[in-house]
């Protein structure tokens, strides 16, 4: 059938390995033919097997739960993978980096170029903002050529992947408004880790729909960020300067869905000039021409978000409300996958030369 | 304790019992002080006890169903509820008022005011449209005096119910603008009836989130002529007449949640003027006080299912969105309480000249 | 239509307010006829009203939370429910009774009459075990009279109640072994109670099965020392001092499913003698003729959760097995109402001289 | 990295591509790299793309459903998948086999060796009994040798599948009683298909724990027929001829649970002899030893089904209850994976001579 050589496996260290995100990566890079998890660590786990603390990776691995020491990473790590809580990178990074280690951090810490922004959004101020600059937002789709050579990868957000993917093709064409975009996203409760919580607990969660921080997330900056950078340089559009320079604005309300995987956003854009929805269809499906993690989905379907479950797909599709001209656009993604793990293997797999796919080809687990 | 003096009991029938709305109407009946049912329709099951169909009624009720022949309804029968599939109504129901019966309809067929809409919407034209202009739309918040009088009573759909009730006191007081709201409704699949359907197999609806009938769903009609009505009308805000003529026009996306029962609304829309959250608050305190089935959520409480589950309250509350000016509104109802069987009740308590919360006050059930 | 002469309401206080079972007890006490609740305690939310922490009572309730105070409990109050946590209730309930009045306790810290098994089962000795032989075991099929007069009734754990009502009608008359019953029951996540932890955290149940406490559950104790009750006494049976002396003794597995309420036990049994599946039905029926609340179920159903969804109805049924000669009863309930509070409710009812059903008495929320 | 000499991929065809073990099928053999699906049959969907039956697979098949003709497989074909319902894989399976093709049936058609239980269980008589010896029964861990050269493999049922796993180690060396083995197994509801029918509905089926065909469940004979033979022959025990010849009988009540995938079985044996809860601990490791698939559970852990999902594992343990001295065993399994569509996948590679393990290791989807 198949013969594999094997020339050689990068080393990898994932830190925060019982989280959600740690766990998922644990399940992509276990199957991953180009990488060895050499490092693992978890404050709370450390000394034990990470198969007793994650039963179902029992026979896929015998790593054992380090601490959170950074000089004890193995100096030929070749990439390290943050996965740690929000706050906890800032404070890592930068010694992961005086190592040398090239790094994908999956927390929000190296997400935002406005060091101003995460006192008002994140409850503190930033304690390595040069580092901002440097970090290069790790939406693939967007910022390929970028993440090949970057040093720090600031991995996307969850809400972020699935509607700045929904949204980049008609801002950079200049072809809807950039002031009355409205986001209506609902996630499943993975989304708000580990931890458990009151508000998460199963019969809390379980036959219950609701809304929460609206209008206040924040994922709002983050959207708003790339948007505006994606409106100004007509990315992948051809396009480009002479769209306008005011920021895109978004409202952003996330909901809380009763199911542990998936975020399905439905956004309300204004369009400008005379576009039919064949047309439209048309524009996402050259977009994201020769992308194989961003599907438009064939009418009649719609993005639901069981057809990515636990893949690295985008499932993209729109509609233009005959009566009021306006466009709504869906979009769905595991946010475990494409909002977080998967798509931080898939830039691994830019940041080492190697084609996208590797370790995330698969079919969705449907039903 | 109590001493009970029953006077008398209103004898009542059901057309349509095993489906989910018929179902919730025999629920609430069943423990309703102040009326019998005495007949009850089911095509598929006639001559069985309705027991057998449905056993959670065991012990309960000894009700055979019966064919649906409205002559064999009895005569001393005060109201007749109808709880048959959409379409099916409209049959059915002229020859219920010929007999002198009271109607509370619960399908579409007798919501719309102008015919011309069935067609459009529905699929089919409107065999008897003289009636609709008599048929008094059953949104008692808003219809109670001329439910109270009704001979034929158009029970709300349930997507409309939550929705009307959340942006009524901002229309009626000519606060937002009426061409730009956006609603963004999310439904439990109880709302799809009962009838097994592939989309509504478990496994196909469990863990899965989706968009279905985005801006072509049957209610945006409904909801657009009961909008009109309260902005042009300015039902309950002491105003009214000094608003504009323009009718309501709204962009409306239905939702699938893996929940049974349950529908959230998150509506957007652009205020005229300056108020502030806690005016706006106010405002919804203010119009429906004296209601006993709209609550104002207390900040920072938002509504969720859960808090109304198996009730027929309607839980409100709002945001401004002070980065865009939106105004958000959230509604939270049981589709197939307030949705559907639960308004029908309260409407047959006005109908019969009681207090509206007989056999309808209840805490939800919750977790 | 009905006149309600309201001749005196009894005044309640209930310990524990914002639990799952206290959260239960007040949706059945707001609806009860003849309570009104005059103290409600939390010491977590102590000082803030009721509906804050629980906003699906807003409107319903106007209680604020009292700290765990046992002398500013009303003087005139009738009946005291504590819903305290395990190990909690058997600090407070002396001062109760000393303060004379009457209680039940829905924890188990009342139920084993052997104080030896607390240390064993419970992981602490039992600080007053002269109140376990007054204390008298909540069940009102097995012990209506001697509730009635009760001062301390410990009201029964909800696997034991389902468990119980299944097999007493054959221990009773015994007609099947006393030494190889085997218990395998299946509950929803709220028996765990309303704590967030890591088990019940909502993804981690979410479309998960599992096994827990195999043969060690603290419900062991109190199922076999009831069963054997039952089993020496032949309750209900007309028979008894014939059958033997020795204790039952059962093989207990709890499960947890992934939802919110009920639980489902399927119990197996050897058979003495000659019985087939109809005659077996029969004595369910007979023994529980004149039970409001034990529901056999017609066959073909064979009960399930969602029949006795938010009610205290049990639903039971058999099969006798041609193959292999056993019988297998199955159970349901729903865990918070007949498994707790509702339970509790049925013995107010009895202790008050009031008919069982009031405020009971209603049909399952379902779907 | 890697470097990939593809060195001839073997052609598969599946018939029956549109139920869920089809659809299953096509997802593990997307990603297997030593296949290739160059036919795929739907009755109800030919002519249509597969990606348009199935959205989740669109961009990873071109395939186009084909009718139910079996002379248009196409000549090369080296293995067909018949993941026809039952009943209509035996009128196709001898067609398939005069064509030469090997054949791995997942449906229960070809199980029994006695044709005469066909008419008990399954409701008709067998049209080619002569196929049955000839067939064998697909389960690798004890079936390893036959299955390499086999031409007609008969898929293990969902429910023998994990129900074999547990009790083989046991039986073998005639450790446990062979006549009053309970069985207590709930499955997910993909387990019913996928064709939408009133107990599967969504509304129906969540928030809700039942039993059903109590003690009649067509698998009962095809557990006992293995069970007897993994008995009497001793089968990887090392023991055998000395074991009785008395047939194996159980006593099998399935549950349905309200998730979308996974089986939990729970099994109650009583022991011969002595042993302590480690040694049974060490059966299970010696048995099971070099075995992939089969894992057992590292105490204090038992199997749950999410550490399964999505996987081709069966997790194992059991517990010694030390008051009754029964054995509970405890085994869980994805039932579309283990329990049908990876385990012929499993049997596929096996009959090419290929690693077991080729296109099915990877980590459970968790959560």
């Amino acid at each position: 059938m198949i013969v594999k050589n094997v020339v050689e496996k990068k080393k990898i260290a994932v830190l925060g390995v019982t989280g959600y995100t740690g766990m998922e990566l644990m399940r992509l890079l276990l199957v991953h033919p180009g990488v060895e998890v050499v490092f693992a660590s978890s404050e709370r786990f450390k000394g034990q097997k990470l198969s007793a603390v994650h039963p179902h990776l029992l026979g896929l691995t015998e790593l054992v739960c380090s601490a959170l020491d950074i000089s004890s990473i193995p100096e030929d790590t070749d990439l390290v993978f943050c996965a740690l809580p929000h706050g906890k990178s800032m404070e890592v990074v930068p010694a992961l980096l005086g190592r040398n280690f090239r790094v994908i951090d999956l927390s929000a810490d190296f997400r935002l170029k406005d060091a101003g922004l995460y006192p008002q959004w994140y409850d503190r101020s930033h304690p390595c903002p040069e580092l901002l600059e440097q970090a290069v937002y790790g939406l693939p789709e967007l910022y390929r050529e970028k993440i090949a050579g970057a040093k720090l990868v600031a991995n996307p957000g969850c809400y972020p992947t699935g509607i700045l993917l929904a949204l980049a093709p008609f801002l950079a064409a200049d072809l809807i408004g950039t002031e009355d975009i409205i986001i209506d996203a609902k996630s499943g409760v993975s989304g708000a880790g580990r931890s458990p919580r009151q508000p998460f607990h199963y019969p809390e969660c379980n036959e219950n729909f609701k809304a929460y921080r609206v209008a206040t997330h924040q994922h709002t900056p983050e959207i708003e960020q790339e948007l505006t950078s994606v409106y100004r340089t007509g990315k992948g559009a051809g396009r480009g300067p002479e769209n306008g320079q005011s920021p895109v604005q978004i409202l952003f309300t996330p909901h809380l869905a009763p199911m542990s995987r998936g975020i399905l956003a439905t956004i309300y854009a204004s369009l400008h000039g005379e576009c039919d929805e064949r047309e439209l269809l048309d524009r996402y499906r050259t977009f994201y021409s020769g992308e194989l993690f961003v599907k438009v989905a064939e009418p009649p379907f719609l993005p639901e978000t069981r057809w990515v479950r636990g893949t690295n797909f985008c499932s993209l599709s729109l509609c233009k409300d005959v009566r009021t001209g306006k466009l709504i656009l869906i979009s769905a993604i595991d946010n475990l996958v494409k909002g977080a793990s998967g798509q931080a293997v898939q830039n691994m797999n830019i940041m080492c030369g190697w084609p996208e796919e590797i370790g995330l080809r698969n079919a969705a687990l449907n039903p």
